[in-house]
């Protein structure tokens, strides 16, 4: 043994290692992500999906959801760094638990009616294209006492709540919680957030808008469709936000609604941002760093962060609408957004 | 002469006066406003404008406007310390020159159809009930094309930005500018303040919310009409709001519209705030200070700082609709809000 | 009587006025102050105080100033539009007592030694060149155990504070309030605005620095004497902060202190906010609007708001030192704030 | 295979997996973080850092750096979660290559005389007590001019940067940068944070003070030594701040240095920050989550997330002062800071 290996021994033994030998790991010229950029096949997986509804129940499962595992996040899984994507299924007459925890939730509902959500006491109805937030800490249960089967996307920033180690949970003494608010009451009272209640003030980082209802997301889109510039990259991309701040629905997860018109072919960009995209309607591809990802109907896909991405409705006729959501509120915060033009080929 | 005369005397030379002789009037024990209650009589003056209307061309006047001073406030003319309010009216058929000053303004429509505003290249259309605003230094002019008169109130803040000598104007070198937008473009851009066009960054300190139609203000109203708690005081009361920011609409005026249900009885308080009403709709009166103002649709009416005023509806089948503005933004930004409950007698 | 003739005279008795026969007046091009360039004579004016020193005693007067009326603004008296300022004297053994106003208020001390206010419950100690802030709604009692008079420069927003009808006062049961924390302590535990108690919390607009030292002041126009670039316009000038926010010390009011140094030969200038300056030493001249104010140690003058000014250090081997105060904060909250380069003349 | 194994197995093709299986790992009921409580013995680590200053040289090393490896977080390398801490020494006459990385840095020295970094353009010298700061994406190099090996503690957010995928790094085409800015320009020119420049405006989110004295900290410490409350678990705990804003020095690492009077017991607590403390001077124990870390000089420490603490200064005579730094500033930025009482036992 050198004197070298000595001391390397030595370090060991008092928690030391040295720098030198780990340099240029620690240090990349630029960021690769370890999630691929990927698509999840809606009409593949809802069949799966209906097959466990009937095959688990809910008291079983706590919550009945197949996990969108990026390839390259399978432990822990996520779908994007941050960010994690699902399918929840729940059946009429069925229930599930109240519980909550740190990381902050949202519910992207994409077929079904007559199901709920109770959140820390108001209950917040949902309908396709309806965007339910959960923030974190809020205690929430489900309930469905429609005729079919209720389908969403679920999406959570555990991914990164765990890897900032900063995650709680709590479940409720009871299965539901008790009503204690006017029916969505968040949503109503912010139907506009340019007219916001006076009587009421901030209460926490997150919007207090619980329900952003399609209905409402299509009006806005109808209003601007003939004549806004757009995003040469989006298309016509609106952000939805909190009401008392002008921000992100909450400081960690940021939601937008793009209209891509038809034949659009969006120019290159990337960002330090992850984003996962759910299709609203529409048919088309996203080619993100020379990979096509084609995309139809409620399929979901992953644009790692620092990928070149660009959108492409194939439709000559229809439009397309994507719904994301991303990190960049977590980027921004700490100082770490980047983003730049980028061919990504293909 | 005493020696004490010829000191005083002497400091007169030198720009200097002593305190003792002028303590009380600097240092009340609390504020009293030269403004008082009153009350403008939009059955009295409707004629008056009218009159006015065929009388004066608008070339003669530049704008033709009554104002609504306050008896308290005459010089210069005020409608409370701080906030004008006047009655505009304009003829099918005229235009009126493009200006701008750096007083933030807006339009409250009255009656009429078919005319706009353009402002900085866009033209905002009105309807009765819409707020329109004109924040400071924007490019504005006035064209109707409608078949009757067009009324509404105009409220700037030239008496609080005359009393900081921060007052610019300009007169556009053509009598119209340029139409450069789409029509209506911050109004539709911003239908929801909870949707914000992602492709657009904040611009100053106002809302770009051109245009706060009431078609959509009465929808905000009645999507929560059954089921809002609202305020003792104020009933069911909604800021018009800033979406990049939550704010109010412009740094000086905050604007208000708040629903009184049949019978509603308020609270009594006080601020430091002035505050300007029009009403809506309905039927009441306002208590301030022990003055019983009675008020219909259309009137006018001026609560002053740190009066002790509640409201009542005094119809016991329909409801009431106020709007109102304020300087509550100025007060706040400065440190000098101040508010309690107040019973103003009578 | 015409008909025009009795409408306009109906229309007073109806509380309103047409906008057209005071256009001109409330639209001005551009402002201009009430306030006029004006220079207090330091030389001259501290016999006077110093004869009142004598001829009243602090019972009678509550407080002993001078005040500083800008010949433009009699009444109410002003030293700038929204600012005041006073020459302030108490002899050994007096105190003065307690009191508190919404006006927030600072002192700059002139000569003397041995005197404190009290704040809150906290002794300010005061020598030369000290900076001692009252914010608004803080008692305040002065009291003076050194050996010779006492002066300083008073300031306060009351002007603004009172054209806003937001002016409240009240007097403390005792002359003087009890101590309730270490002497000095907002000043010490802010030495450096840099590190700050991490077991306190902000706690109100203003700053939590209660004496801004001359000691550590000079420490800090030395530590960037030979190396600053400074501004063309002002030199090597320093904004007091609030450690709490890095903005002015307090809402309404901004403080800055700058080197002038030898010969300096300032760049023409002018804003919208008024400001007061006072010689802490050195000789010059600052020419405003064309007019040539000479000044020396301890002399006052007014630069009103819009008004065009370059300073002159008149000295080619002695530095200049300013202390000056303005209601910049207030011109940037409000969205009025605007400057451009401009030639006094002279 | 039954139904429910192939359809496990088709779901995996399609990058899906059941929650139901992973749920208790993604939620539990409160943060437990991979870092364990420990203490890094100077005494045992400066020799063999001494070892490696002859045996390896800056060319081949780039820097020279014993990396503090916590023993629960050893792949990658990390000191707690989020941060990093490692002892870097350099030789009279050597330098280190100029690169730039979107991590945060600072050094905070040890011992030593006569270095300097150079920061984009600004030479930053160094002297023990010192905490340079070096931003995100500032190039930075060292030379070492003086007589003895100079050694300090190298912190970094690159645990957080890289497991937010968002590091980029850079080399400078030469070994040193040019000089092109006064001197430690930055740490002169915010001697106070409470006096700060009015002709330089706020220029990205970190603080400006490039070096904060370990003279000025000493200062700032026995200004309020004897009459300070405190904090009952950190003693007098001050956080050094961006001047700026009043917040943390770098968007993601908050600094604090604390003095503990002779027999300090602290109070228990814990919070989701995750915190490394070196021992400036004195003798103590930390007790984390029942382990007693004793230190002494220059030692390190690691308190991880969550974890249970309590500080103990052992003598009787002598204070104790420890410098720190952490991640709050992550946490409140992402809503994710909570903070409880908690005795940590032993």
């Amino acid at each position: 043994m050198t004197t070298d290996e000595r001391v390397y021994k030595a370090l060991e033994g008092l928690g030391a290692a040295p720098l030198w030998r780990f340099y240029g790991n620690l240090f990349p010229a630029q960021p690769k992500s370890r999630a691929v950029p990927y698509r999840w096949d809606w009409r593949e997986l809802r069949p799966h999906l209906l097959h466990f509804s009937k095959a688990l129940s809910l008291e079983e499962a706590e919550r009945r959801v197949l996990m969108l595992v990026n390839p390259g996040l399978t432990d822990p899984p996520a779908t994007v760094n941050t960010l994690y994507a699902g399918l929840q299924i729940i059946l009429p007459g069925e229930t599930a638990q109240a519980h909550r925890h740190t990381s902050n939730a949202f519910r992207f509902i994409l077929e079904g009616d007559g199901a709920w959500t109770t959140v820390d006491g108001e209950r917040v109805f949902m309908a396709p294209g309806d965007l339910l937030l959960t923030p974190g800490w809020h205690w929430h249960d489900h309930t469905h006492e429609g005729d079919a089967p209720m389908i969403w996307l679920d999406a959570l920033d555990y991914p990164l709540v765990n890897a900032l180690e900063a995650g709680f949970y709590e479940q409720y003494p009871q299965r539901l919680q008790p009503v204690t608010k006017p029916d969505d009451a968040g949503s109503r009272q912010f139907l506009h957030g340019r007219l916001t209640p006076a009587w009421l003030t901030q209460d926490g980082p997150n919007s207090p808008v619980t329900r952003y209802t399609w209905q409402e997301t299509e009006r806005a889109l109808d209003a601007i469709a003939d004549t806004a510039d757009g995003s040469d990259v989006d298309g016509v991309v609106l952000e939805y936000s909190n009401p008392w701040t002008g921000g992100p629905v909450m400081p960690t997860i940021g939601c937008r609604v793009q209209r891509l018109r038809p034949g659009f072919e969006g120019a290159g960009r990337r960002h330090t941002a992850s984003t996962v995209f759910n299709v609203v309607r529409g048919e088309g591809a996203t080619i993100v760093d020379g990979e096509r990802l084609e995309w139809s109907e409620h399929d979901t896909f992953a644009v790692p962060g620092w990928a070149s991405y660009r959108h492409v409705n194939t439709s000559a006729s229809a439009d397309a609408v994507l719904f994301s959501y991303s990190d960049e509120p977590v980027m921004r915060s700490l100082g770490l957004y980047r983003t730049e033009e980028a061919d990504p080929g293909a």
